[in-house]
């Protein structure tokens, strides 16, 4: 069984593995992409990551391609599979040498099936060391929100550490505001209240964090909010929820917010899977 | 002839234009690159070019590959070509879903030939119209001054204007500083001297502003001062030197030190063809 499709076909050895040298989504980052979680064989939250992708290729200018060729490109790859990861690239394809867009682009579509990472059902439960990374993410606002191509940021801020005690990282922007985690989005918990940063300069707004973003309340946050918060949590397609239980010298409780939003969040991700296409 | 060389091998037509869609290249545009003018099969100011590889390369953490090896590449590509232009770019290879970079990558190493671009020669006698770009350049301390593969504030910007009888785009930081074009280096001459913008906060230093640094001073600088200017003029390796004859209906002349500069930097040019290895 092939793990990869490009624009919906496996062909051979050979050109199942093609990309053009000259694809934008390599030359300029000029794409978005996806990362859904799998269970039984079907991703979850399949509406949800269309609508996210429709929205961010709108946001680039890029024709999104029809949910129904990408649902059948899935199903393809995921049959007989059980829990996995489904990633989805669409670039706006192959041009000419120089930044200019061209008028009428041809967007590659890419669909892969990886591994489950190795995440123990603990950091789930008992929670994750986070740590404060010293790369910053600069301001763009006409890119912040999406889930694009361009994330040197995130992969020089995950370069930052080795210590495989330590989940995830927690990222500032240039002026010094919380933003988020390297690969998720995080939740402030202060007397009752739940609290996720502002991403409308920087920063990519995940569907899970918008699935809870009804309860919760978006802000600017700085540092020592963060380190005087009640109870902190990420969150990311496949993680789903992580309580932190150490961020950078400061222990946390997983209280009772944590708690509640982790089983509804939990419960949420087990029927999603019945809104994936058959 | 082949058009394009990954890892230096041209293979049959499938291969030849195979980038694995698991490359860091396309996943985040985890990777630098270079585009050089070929004149009469050679290319010009390689040796500058494979140092500013090599710095990029090492600012990422990517081990560069041998230019002993990019040069015989470059050789294959351009055996019998006249103007051409070559472009390389070096990504951190194939790697696992998650930003983490592996600890001992296998960079991937592609070699293009590709055609002159349509830039007519007065373009750098009679000047060009510049034009400003409401996209601004986040601050990235850590990535300033690199050419990576994080480039879609440049496709964004260069997707501002279609009007052909604009040249190039004037991006200013998230501060509002002048900082470069979209594809080019800026100059501005006021009382006979000569600034180029600081770009240790973003923007991408290219070998042709390093090779004419030596007699300018690096400032930041304003709106008011570019408009306040005797003259401007951009640069990069492709076009060399654009005078820049208006800028957001300001006129400019093109003044005696453009014209000196321009006139320098054409004969550097012919003669850092003879410094490629044959």
């Amino acid at each position: 069984m092939t793990d990869v499709l490009i624009n919906g076909l496996p062909g051979d050895a050979a050109s199942e593995m093609a990309i053009s040298p000259l694809d934008r989504g390599l030359a300029y980052g000029d794409g978005v992409f996806r990362t859904l979680a799998v269970s039984g064989g079907k991703p979850e939250f399949w509406p949800q990551h269309m609508a996210k992708l429709a929205a961010d290729c709108a946001a680039l200018g890029i024709p999104a391609p029809d949910a129904a060729l990408l649902a059948a490109d899935a199903q393809a790859l995921l049959r007989g599979s059980g829990q996995a990861v489904l990633k989805i690239i669409v670039t706006r394809g192959v041009g000419g040498r120089g930044y200019k867009p061209p008028d009428a682009p041809t967007p590659t579509r890419i669909v892969m099936r990886a591994p489950w990472p190795a995440y123990t059902p603990e950091m789930a439960t008992d929670g994750v060391a986070l740590r404060l990374c010293e790369t910053r993410l600069g301001l763009q606002p006409r890119l912040a929100g999406v889930k694009h191509l361009n994330r040197l940021e995130q992969v020089l801020a995950r370069g930052e550490w080795t210590d495989p005690a330590i989940a995830e990282g927690l990222m500032l922007d240039s002026d010094g505001r919380v933003i988020e985690g390297v690969m998720s989005n995080l939740f402030v918990v202060k007397d009752g209240e739940v609290t996720t940063p502002d991403l409308t300069r920087c920063g990519v707004a995940g569907i899970t964090r918008g699935l809870l973003l009804e309860s919760a309340r978006i802000a600017d946050l700085t540092l020592s909010e963060l380190r005087g918060a009640d109870e902190l949590f990420l969150t990311n397609s496949l993680i789903g929820l992580w309580p932190v239980r150490q961020f950078d010298g400061t222990a946390f409780e997983i209280g009772p917010v944590t708690r509640r939003w982790a089983a509804a969040l939990a419960k949420l991700r087990e029927k999603s899977r019945d809104e994936f296409p058959a």
